[in-house]
């Protein structure tokens, strides 16, 4: 099969293709060589072959989005600086060996003060932006690092990343949490780890090592731990993100279980919130940056 | 050499023993075999023979502190609840195999709501109230886990843990913050971290992140990332333990950098605050559970 072009999202972990016809993905395709396993920029244009096998017969041109364009990537994209429109400019192409191969790279977005970066979501954005004409308001983007991204007249007004997906998996994984964590997921938990949280996001370091001495005192149930403390890290950056959400539109941009637990911290809040599909949103966006390329 | 007795404090890294005579200590030996290095209860005894030497020749007796007394550790020594005096109570004794080897372990303490504990840190304490006479007050005692305990009347009323030592060397290690973290440290970061923390605990999660983005975007000076997370992580506890010390007469029971750098932040918020020495507390308190068991 002969794609008009191939979509592409390329993270730290992994790499995802698309084969796109007449506006729409025709097949996706996928490889663990995100940019975290490649040995420098040369092994970029290796990687994207095999993943793409005969969709990359010459010509045909990429579109990629996501840790490809950082500096440790296949070529870096320069960030372009809040308020911007997001992924509309500044697409960098790739060095590539083979004739008729043409890469483009879409920059991530920085702001100056609080020092932010993105990479990757600011095509999320202008794919739920192309999606829904005139949307303005606030999207939270979960993640391992999640976004909150305030949107106005189709730009990127100011947004704050916190790391609490990390945090999760960093404390739970290396510090004595781990000791506590058992397996499984308690709702229960979950639900008090948020508003303790939500109500003193200046405990947190305090509110870990408590999960730490109830496993110690009480024997609780499988899974309560972990819960609670997604609970407590959710519950905290709700708190501190209040300035974006209150009395403002907000979308939750994201699949899956994490998204879900936004959607009910939020909801818990009373913070009447939409979703917005996280993969649908990267393709429109990526979309959008092909039509700005070759208009 | 025959000391009248042996003083000892286990940890999860170190073992650390005294030679006590007449009231003091006359030498010090180390080992690197800590509770976590020791393969089972069975195991104590061989290491604390063979750290002590010649110390060790029956009969001797040996008081110890710490994770010795853990579920893990030697044997079990369970927690007093509080409110109760420090380690005046409850010694348990292991079981040994040589003739004339008599080990007690002091018990930790735990407080049931919010739920936490501390071995070690009580002979500390205990220690602190023998060396100072109807000593009322806060102590903050830095660590992997740092404590904050309200003495009143030679008792422990209550105390709270943050994980700030811990998720320093965490995230530190195993987040992304791993790729901004140079060596060294810059004393105006640590300032301007402590402030950031303090001024906004809640967004603890969002200024690591910002750590992460101001290293991409400029240059910072060897070790400012580092100092920055440091104060970020002791402001926010700072911050976060207000009750505990707003009013209080302080003293940072503690040896070494951090108890230098929660002096500093203590006194940036105008706390007048004491310093106690930590090695010389955790022999008072010692000496204070063998006056205990003998008397």
């Amino acid at each position: 099969m002969t794609p008009d072009w191939i979509a592409c999202d390329w993270g730290t972990s992994n790499l995802r293709l698309w084969a796109m016809k007449d506006g729409a993905p025709v097949g996706e395709r996928r490889s663990d060589r995100g940019m975290g396993r490649l040995d420098g920029p040369q092994a970029f244009e290796d990687a994207l072959i095999e993943a793409a096998g005969d969709w990359a017969a010459p010509p045909v041109t990429v579109v990629a989005c996501g840790m490809v364009g950082a500096r440790q990537g296949w070529i870096e994209a320069p960030y372009i600086p809040v308020p911007a429109k997001p992924s509309a400019s500044g697409l960098v192409r790739a060095p590539t060996r083979t004739p008729g191969l043409s890469v483009h790279i879409v920059p991530g977005m920085s702001q100056a003060d609080p020092a932010d970066v993105m990479r990757g979501e600011e095509t999320q954005i202008a794919g739920h932006l192309a999606l829904h004409r005139n949307w303005d308001g606030v999207l939270c983007l979960p993640g391992t690092h999640t976004k909150w991204a305030h949107v106005s007249v189709d730009e990127v007004v100011s947004f704050q990343t916190y790391m609490t997906g990390e945090m999760f998996a960093v404390l739970g994984q290396h510090s004595v949490l781990r000791h506590s964590l058992t397996d499984g997921w308690d709702d229960a938990a979950f639900e008090a780890g948020l508003e303790q949280g939500f109500d003193r996001p200046e405990r947190l370091a305090n509110r870990l090592f408590s999960l730490r001495a109830e496993s110690l005192l009480s024997d609780p149930a499988p899974g309560a731990a972990r819960a609670r403390l997604s609970g407590l890290l959710i519950g905290a950056e709700i708190a501190s993100a209040k300035p974006y959400w209150l009395g403002q539109r907000v979308a939750v941009l994201g699949d899956g279980v994490q998204a879900d637990l936004y959607l009910r911290a939020l909801a818990v809040q009373s913070v009447p919130v939409e979703r917005s599909d996280a993969t649908r949103a990267t393709l429109a966006g990526l979309a959008a940056a092909h039509a700005a390329l070759t208009a």
